[in-house]
């Protein structure tokens, strides 16, 4: 299993080898993510699985043994194999793999499951393209707010729409990508974890229980621009010096709110812009990106408020103003809790140690939780890196992922 | 002579009002700067002066009466045409307006000089297309790095030399743009102050004694990149955090210094770079310009090494690694005190109060005096702004410049 393994990771990412300087990109809805589509229905079918491409571009691998009804609600597992650009060869592959992976490790074992057994690959999970994620999976459950997608635009100024047509799919049809409550018994996901959580507690795996969705702020500091030889210190309103203390807020608190909360904040000013930003011109503007993610929602919104008290009072002493938008606010996603005991269970049968945590990082798995039963467990990678052409998972931990994916699928498939 | 002032302002800017919510754009070597050029060429033949076009692009204007041999010194007054992007109309624009509008005096007063006076419009002096400032003036005073400028691109990869020969001009003919010690008696120019020392001195004019020239620093801050969701807060190498105690220090150790010290110093972090800068990843390096200067050269490397060892104390503390780069190190160029005097002179036999202060940025004069004897008079802007559609000098700010400019060719052209 472990040279199939290695092998079908290899072809799934479209090379011969894994070790690849500048990594991988399969941006969302590009040639480069319908080739890994395309390979990703070869090895499904060479597995006897009914492969389809839905209208918004996912494709669905069933196993359907003689003699069960397809119209049974299936128990699926998926992810994506779309990437950011140089981004890693595991994220969203290793579910792909694992979860074809398990479905041949049970037809080797001779299982015949008594309902339909689904691998999903989603299209288009990651943000990298068009700043919007799970593309796919929202359309899967019904979530994609189509007109306001309609418009979004990549780099090049090219739309999801267009994208999407380039390939082939038909933008009045996305909607009824969309799959009914009895078309799906339960979803799972199996994802490399992105962090170091795992390791840390000495466990095989994680159980994951909810997902940390963020709430994200651009705040906007405007000084005043003004010559950086002729303007004495005394007289200045530097945009990028009254960011300062707001960046130090941000971290220091979180770090507090961390270490003094039962469930874990994290928050990031991850992007700055400086305008004009030019050698001889002093701060007129900064625009921080700000990312705060905890599954305790209060928690997140206390931090938010704080961040904006933080600008109140930087107002006041910089003599600078500041306002700030509010761009995404998610509620994190609890995962159903049936699912995350059967997952537990699933790895210690076969002898794998979980450790129960949430996910910092969305993935696919929470769109499905809003329609239908789900779990998400996570796998150790390498240094916790990820996004990132050293991107690893090693071929134990994958085998362990497929062997709980494939106990799942039997005792949720059982007669 | 308001009037013609106010006209030939707007011509020189090539619009009928100068009330310009866009500003003015006219980058270096542009058919912008060409088409001012064009009417500096008619404003000044239209004052009886000869007008030659150096091969650097610099327009000269000179004025030889009857009866004076056109080989002695001439006693020379300029500046500069182009601007930055969306820049103001007197940078640059109020020397040249004022030194033309002097000659003109002169003559409507039938003063007539003893040796040649000269009108001098240097090409291309502001740095915002190639990086590169004061290419005109640097040609004229032989200090041109012609081999290391060639290769020079601006934004959309078009070299110096390629943008020099678009307008007519030859570059292996740049070189002879040198012109010999004996040409030119002296150089004075005249420029708004951008700043506000002269008006906070309750002074009608400026003469500068130095202009401080600066020390640029490029530092690298390299940290780790890390999903900003599922890197816990103890584990992080924010390059971003990482850098705001370097912010912080720059700006209140220059204030501080400043308070200190006879000679005023000023030091900014002008820009910053964060890679990658997406809204769901740790910054993982972050790139600052920063830009020192002082007429103390002393002051300004002191400072230098202070924040070079600031650098070394967040890497010890914040387990990032720094590496800097001096992108420039100017000594600062000291004026001639005979000139200064001749200018202080000029400016109160026409009753007008000077303030004797240096300059925080640089002009074509800190070149010019390298080679001549070489003044530089500073008039007040409004609000100090510059850079700036809004940039403002007052019909009777120019008017002051141009009678203190006349007195002084008087005084150093008569017999």
């Amino acid at each position: 299993m472990k040279q199939w393994l290695s092998d079908t990771l290899a072809k799934l990412n479209l090379v011969d080898s894994m070790n690849q300087p500048e990594g991988f990109t399969r941006l969302s809805y590009s040639k480069e993510e319908w080739k890994a589509m395309a390979v990703f229905r070869e090895i499904a079918e060479g597995l006897d699985l009914e492969v389809h491409q839905d209208q918004a571009g996912n494709m669905i691998a069933k196993w359907v043994p003689e003699g069960v009804s397809q119209d049974l609600p299936a128990v699926a597992a998926g992810s994506h194999l779309d990437t950011v650009t140089n981004g890693g060869g595991y994220d969203g592959a290793a579910g792909i793999l694992c979860a074809l992976a398990a479905v041949k490790h049970l037809k080797d074992n001779h299982f015949s499951p008594a309902c339909p057994v689904e691998v999903i690959c989603f299209a288009s999970e990651e943000s990298a393209r068009f700043g919007v994620s799970t593309i796919g999976s929202k359309a899967m459950s019904g979530m994609l707010d189509l007109p306001s997608l309609e418009s979004v635009t990549d780099q090049e100024g090219i739309t999801v729409k267009e994208a999407a047509e380039e390939r082939g799919l038909n933008w009045e049809q996305f909607r009824n990508a969309e799959r009914s409550q009895e078309e799906i018994a339960s979803f799972i996901e199996l994802h490399i974890e992105q962090g170091l959580r795992v390791e840390q507690a000495k466990a095989d795996y994680g159980a994951v229980t909810a997902i940390a969705c963020p709430i994200r702020l651009l705040v906007t500091i405007e000084g005043k621009a003004g010559h950086t030889g002729t303007t004495p210190m005394g007289s200045r309103q530097d945009a990028l010096v009254a960011s300062v203390p707001l960046i130090d807020f941000i971290s220091e608190r979180a770090f507090e709110l961390s270490a003094k909360s039962s469930l874990p904040i994290v928050a990031t000013a991850s992007t700055i812009e400086v305008k004009p930003n030019v050698m001889n011109v002093i701060p007129a503007k900064a625009e921080l990106g700000i990312d705060i993610r905890s599954v305790d929602d209060q928690l997140k919104e206390q931090l938010e408020q704080e961040i904006l008290e933080k600008c109140r009072e930087i107002e006041e002493t910089r003599n600078v103003t500041i306002s700030s938008l509010k761009l995404v606010h998610n509620p994190s996603v609890f995962l159903d809790q049936m699912v995350h005991h059967a997952l537990v269970d699933a790895g210690r049968t076969e002898g794998f140690t979980p450790f129960t945590l949430e996910s910092g990082a969305g993935h696919d798995v929470m769109n499905m939780a809003k329609k239908w039963p789900s779990g998400l467990i996570f796998i150790p990678c390498e240094n916790g890196l990820s996004h990132h052409p050293d991107e690893k998972a090693s071929l134990e931990d994958l085998l362990k992922g497929v062997l709980i994916i494939a106990a799942y699928l039997r005792k949720e498939t059982g007669e």
